[in-house]
């Protein structure tokens, strides 16, 4: 794997406009479409069971956001995992805040044993679910970015799932390879759901890129490499956003291959 | 219908402020309803069937956009549309993406019992609803903005209804009369739920003109007006937003006579 | 109480970054969350009743908003409103448009119940609330500031509650102490849900202090200093929300200090 792949996916999202179902949160939904459209992708809101899981077997790709859950919204969730992975269909599984309430906790059970090509969280979030499926073991034990780097390549394998662990620098581990992504900006975090627009672009990334390692890396590639961008010339975050949307659209192969990736 | 008209009923929108019921999708939700108060209406997203039915009989229009389905909202929708028509008030449907699955098909269908005063789609939308009305038509067989002008034609003399087709041009008509609008920019199909405004527009337009076809080319004029204007100065989609929500609010009668009308 | 008590309230949120959990409308969710952002709190947009009631025991502030109200989210708010009175977690009440609908009516009267910490809405939205407790009186009878603020005084002492009436000038009353806080801008009204993200940012400041009448304060003081600030430089709707979040990033003590408070 050579350089040139990250900014070769960006460049075939761009081209192809896969047709990305994002079942997220309330807040994000905005945002993350938006996303989505700067960089070229086609987004689709499809949440209810009525039609999650019809729409999974056509998506590019789906990703799955817990942000904001009830109970219909779960049944749809499951759906469109549940068919996804039947179709072959490559979904995303962002388990926001997994951590703070049992119910949370027994919503990712369920869909993690539909199998997500990838699993994007903070260090936080794949710690919580790392303990759990580790059988219990409390998360004041492992704490602090290596031991989640150690959790997120457990989780990985035990899974079968690429993970990304996002933060100041975003760790993606397939259990065996491991990449850090370096960029972005301090901002970043002053803007709600760019997290959840993250787990966006990795699904966007998997609906051109079957290596699911590398997908992932492009996506939060270009999200490290937009941020730092509109961070050069925003300095408060309302700006930042509207600058953040205006640098996904410019994306290029030159500006792509400015990242920094470690491998 | 002289070549004031469309400026007189942005200037009613202005002073009348109408109270817009919008039952959309959430991706929508927050720019719809800032675009209606940047033109001057007043948004009311009143969407569940505690209360949609009694709020369409005080609302001086209604939209109603199936973008992100689910049972109980379609409740809603079927008791504001029905609420609307017997009270008389001007319901417009955006049939959010109505040929993917079979479950916005029989939602569209039974909305359109309800006789919507108008139907804003992109020519997809138009073409799947005219094919499926008349009676299972294959959608390959009527491909092309010619012949999504003529479904539409027809559609709209089925119906009852005016008929908009969004798209690089903007074709209105009641079966009878024919209108395209010109202006907007290549920008905005990057910018999420632009064409769920446009249906919270026409429904705006529609609370203050009974003239439906009016009504609506309007509408599709202040969208088209003042997306041409942020585009002159915007050159991405984040700045391009911002841009438009500013322009919509400065329409003032010299700025909507530019716009082009063929009748 | 002397002047220095607001700043030191705004401190307090971005020192502290209180948790709060905003149960509110599909309109707003965007705006609120990055509003909280922008001051330094922590949004948490948690609603269903599985698991409302658990975050609001775990919550710094609870805030409530009606403004697309259904039945199972209004289950949720009872969960959380009952859960934040029993475990002492401050919790404030927006009545959207309470008084449009009986539905609405029913929904405010049932969470009055569990004795809101604080309750803001605009002169309508009190009035109708007021004349409501006050045994069905007609809103016709009580129009006008004067009257609106003499109706929040008894409301206030009725329930227990600081009440918040927002509009050019917003008035805070706890039934004995009044305030009145100047500032904002006439471009305040054309941005969706800044009402809404006024509510949020009382909860915030509830979640650092303990005097809901001067946390009140606090709240709409940040509100009307960003917006003053903003609509300095921004003469549209959409640079002006821009602006204002980039405004209420830098909310320091010298520019906190700068707010009129009569009180």
């Amino acid at each position: 794997m050579d350089e040139t792949t990250t900014p070769m996916i960006a460049a075939a999202v761009r081209e192809q406009s896969p047709l990305v179902q994002y079942i997220t949160n309330f807040v994000s939904m905005d945002i993350a479409a938006n996303v989505l459209n700067a960089v070229g992708a086609s987004p689709a809101m499809v949440h209810d069971a009525e039609e999650s899981g019809d729409f999974a077997r056509i998506a590019s790709a789906v990703g799955i956001n817990i942000g904001t859950p009830s109970p219909s919204w779960v049944t749809g969730m499951v759906a469109a995992a549940s068919a996804a992975r039947e179709a072959g269909t490559p979904w995303v599984l962002d388990p926001v805040a997994v951590g703070a309430t049992a119910y949370r906790r027994d919503i990712v059970a369920g869909l993690i044993e539909h199998q997500p090509t990838v699993v994007r969280g903070n260090a936080s979030e794949i710690l919580a679910i790392a303990t759990s499926q580790a059988g219990g073991r409390g998360v004041d034990s492992v704490q602090g970015s290596d031991e989640a780097v150690d959790a997120a390549r457990s989780l990985a394998r035990e899974l079968g799932s690429v993970v990304v662990v996002s933060g100041v620098e975003d760790v993606i581990t397939d259990g065996v390879r491991t990449a850090v992504v370096h960029g972005g900006h301090s901002l970043m975090p002053m803007v709600t759901a760019l997290g959840c627009s993250a787990t966006a672009l990795v699904a966007a990334c998997c609906g051109v890129e079957d290596d699911a390692f590398e997908a992932s890396i492009a996506a939060m590639a270009m999200l490290a490499v937009a941020g730092e961008r509109a961070g050069a010339t925003a300095a408060q975050p309302g700006s930042f956003r509207v600058g953040l949307l205006d640098e996904l659209a410019q994306l290029d192969d030159q500006r792509m291959s400015a990242v920094v990736v470690d491998r």
